[in-house]
């Protein structure tokens, strides 16, 4: 028997912390489904045990020692020539995190941990009660923690890419401040033109939508996009999530509202298009980091792509549409298919991010982001934060939250210490859009395969370009392999402006 | 502060134990329920990883050093003199399980998965194709791995004396085969007595019983039963099976047979009895044994109790029928409380034990005892062991299965390596019976009550006399305390032989 490589030494390691990793998935997803409420306390010592589990193999003797082998942990340099060159990419990743990792002392993950389980609770009191001043407190701790943070993780530029770059690796607040800019500017131009045109009728959106029946609309659609009930399922939660347990177990999640039906029908496509990306990634990677999604950021083009791009399409709903007014009939019967495609691309200024269109979306993210980098700079400060945000509703939106609760309450991000979370959301569309430039180069008829039903295509692309490579591909690689452009916004603002000036 | 005391200091290595174990549970209740079946290869990779992990814990240098501050590991003699009593209980208790485990080589351990393994697999073809040659091997190299296990675990009167204890501390071939004995002439007279009777109609359980009305009917026992949504549920899976995460998650659950009303309704109560002991055990115990059940014999008294002694009683159904029979109109609206209650109880031989009724019960597993006993000895050898059952079938029972599907090939049990779990199902009876007792004088007027819905006081007892002990008491001791008697299968007997010849 040959001697074990050292790369196939630290693969069983990791093995070890996926597994783990995916089991604290399964306790997660359970809390969230089927756990009876009252066993949340005892919960919370089995995901706090498991996690401190995980962190000490990432951080262990063993994996360090084996990853040194391979890789100078303080350079980068490869140390092991018979390394194959995706090898090399799951011993830099490993690298990565690993290092990101070790740089968190122990006392500081288990303070940040204990600061955000308090802002958690009490930034819904804070919420509930519309009461910023009982959230300010946390909020400065965990701006501080999170300075203390980056200060951990090393010198960069910004000390917001410290965080940026947990989340969406090799983004940088210098790349994104102009590129938010630009995109800004576009938007809030497309929203004044929108303005001043006639209002989207959406009321019959809002009719009675049984339970049943949409749940059987859901699973219609995710047979549909190519999901196999043998390793997926859909269940309810009252907030739409998608777990990837394994390349062979996908758990997504949706909500019904009986008087709303396009909040399931986009939220069973935004999940399944999470789904899909976990069920494409490379199984025979596994146990490396390659069979993980490239970013978050990645990760959210997939759900926006089948939420938007095919799902608020006008050819998806030629196919679709006579499906859904045979199950609504009622409610549907006499709305035309045009007059529902307007409907569910109404766009016009709100409150919420999470109900915001797909004009609006992006500009709530660039009011957080803008937020988030002034208060890790230090140019602004918790207290003003109500102040700013409002500030900044007025000038992109042209609207001012009445109260905190629909304003810089709204969000459970920050109270998880999650800041530099907010900008994948934007880039997910951005990546979508530009993706999508290079899937109509591929397939020019994609609108009329799409409206006779054709979902596979699309899948058989997404798959062949993005899911198989899991994590080989850094975003900008994958935009830059896939559209031979560097990243760009401008896709997507001429993606919107076709859509809405022809609606 | 205080030095932390040794037992502390064990008490939270067992919580980590305890609280892994509960993660366990929830990776097998899950796949019972909910994984999607492609996940299955994924899932035996978690479960066989955090075994390995719990395993290791508890046969650590650490386990061991800590304990043996407080206890003779070799000896039993008790070192710390600082112990409470009900500490003393749980620091044997930890001695007892730390030497079963530590007796076990890794090596034997690993191999004795590995052929299980393969030995469940090959049981269900066997019993698909009606072929014992083909689980024989298998069924051969388990029987000489638990002579094996009986070897390292040490020295008894028996060597199935081993086995037993694994299952149901304290209990011996030398009490239980008189035991058994007396229990089988007094059963098999009994059922002679009945074959002369005249036969009882049935047939009404076997009409349209509708899934959600049944569904429906469930829940109505469970809370009659004093269950907590909060910190319950109940779901469907093909066998039902209760699984205690914690004393604040209780997770049953039943299958629904739409032609079959009582498969339900017994599953329901059966699973419902193992719920209220797991809710009942002493939460101020977490982290020792002693907020865990008795044995798996007293475990199974709780829900023979429910199922059996309540469940299929007069009283029981004057209060609940009346329920029933609104729940299923048109299959029971003609037929009489006491044609349903005789019918729920009719007694007759059949091969296949999950099926049997009380009287047979108990004779299926002494058949199972007697061979799996005679297998250990090594006075019977594997290849007769379809001859062995098939005259014992007819001996006790007076049938004689047509196959070895419907003979020694029925149930999972050998395959799993579960040799000596058997006795554990009759033993339930028999505390249950015995137990009941103790309960009459306590409530002379129990069938009164009880025909008024009120299950309270049920619970109360129960709960009083015995779940809030959890395994502060052996099933002897528990025997004991509550009967002032030592074990004996009289009580049982004697209930069924009123029972039957009243019916």
């Amino acid at each position: 028997m040959p001697k074990k490589s050292t790369f196939s030494s630290l693969q069983a390691v990791y093995t070890d912390i996926v597994l783990m990793s995916s089991t604290q998935a399964l306790l997660d997803w359970d809390q969230e489904t089927y756990m009876p409420p009252g066993a949340i306390e005892f919960r919370g010592k089995q995901t706090s045990l498991l996690s401190g589990q995980i962190h000490k193999l990432k951080v262990g003797k063993k994996f360090s020692h084996l990853l040194s082998q391979m890789i100078n942990l303080e350079t980068g340099e490869i140390l092991d020539s018979t390394l194959t060159p995706s090898q090399i990419v799951a011993v830099k990743e490993w690298r990565r995190t690993h290092l990101q990792e070790i740089k968190l002392p122990a006392a500081f993950v288990k303070k940040f941990a204990a600061t955000c389980s308090k802002a958690i609770h009490t930034w819904a009191e804070a919420r509930k009660n519309n009461k910023f001043s009982l959230f300010a407190p946390h909020l400065q701790k965990i701006v501080s923690l999170c300075q203390k943070k980056a200060g951990f993780l090393g010198a960069s530029a910004h000390p917001y890419d410290a965080l940026l770059d947990l989340h969406e690796p090799g983004m940088t607040v210098a790349e994104l401040t102009p590129l938010f800019e630009r995109l800004k500017v576009a938007l809030t131009a497309l929203l004044k033109n929108l303005a001043s045109k006639p209002k989207i009728n959406t009321s019959f959106l809002e009719l009675n939508y049984p339970h049943d029946k949409q749940m059987e609309f859901s699973h219609l659609l995710l047979e549909a996009m190519g999901f196999d009930p043998a390793i997926s399922r859909l269940d309810l939660t009252s907030h739409p999530f998608c777990s990837g347990l394994s390349v062979t177990d996908t758990r997504m999640t949706t909500r019904i509202h009986t008087n709303l039906v396009t909040s399931n029908i986009f939220s069973v496509l935004h999940e399944g298009g999470h789904g899909l990306y976990n069920t494409g990634l490379p199984a025979q990677e596994f146990g490396t980091p390659l069979c993980e999604n490239s970013s978050l950021g990645i990760d959210e083009s997939q759900s926006r792509w089948w939420e938007t791009l095919i799902g608020r399409s006008l050819p998806f709903w030629t196919y679709f549409y006579p499906k859904l007014q045979h199950s609504f009939p009622e409610a549907l019967s006499s709305i035309s298919l045009t007059d529902f495609v307007r409907g569910i691309n109404s766009a016009h200024p709100s409150f919420i991010r999470v109900e915001a269109d797909e004009v609006t979306y992006c500009l709530h993210i660039i009011l957080r982001f803008e937020i988030e980098k002034a208060l890790m700079e230090g140019s602004l400060q918790v207290k003003d934060v109500p102040k700013a945000w409002n500030e900044k509703m007025e000038t992109y939106l042209g609207i001012t939250p009445k109260t905190n609760a629909e304003g810089c309450l709204q969000d459970i991000h920050w109270s998880m210490g999650s800041i530099g979370y907010f900008p994948t959301y934007a880039l997910g569309n951005i990546y979508a859009a530009q993706f999508f430039t290079a899937f109509e180069k591929a397939h020019p008829d994609w609108q009329e395969k799409l409206s006779q039903g054709n979902l596979s295509f699309i899948r058989t692309w997404l798959y062949e370009n993005i899911h198989r490579y899991g994590r080989l591909y850094t975003p900008h690689e994958l935009v830059k392999r896939i559209t031979d452009q560097p990243l760009s916004e401008k896709p997507y603002i001429a993606y919107l402006e076709k859509k809405y000036n022809n609606l």
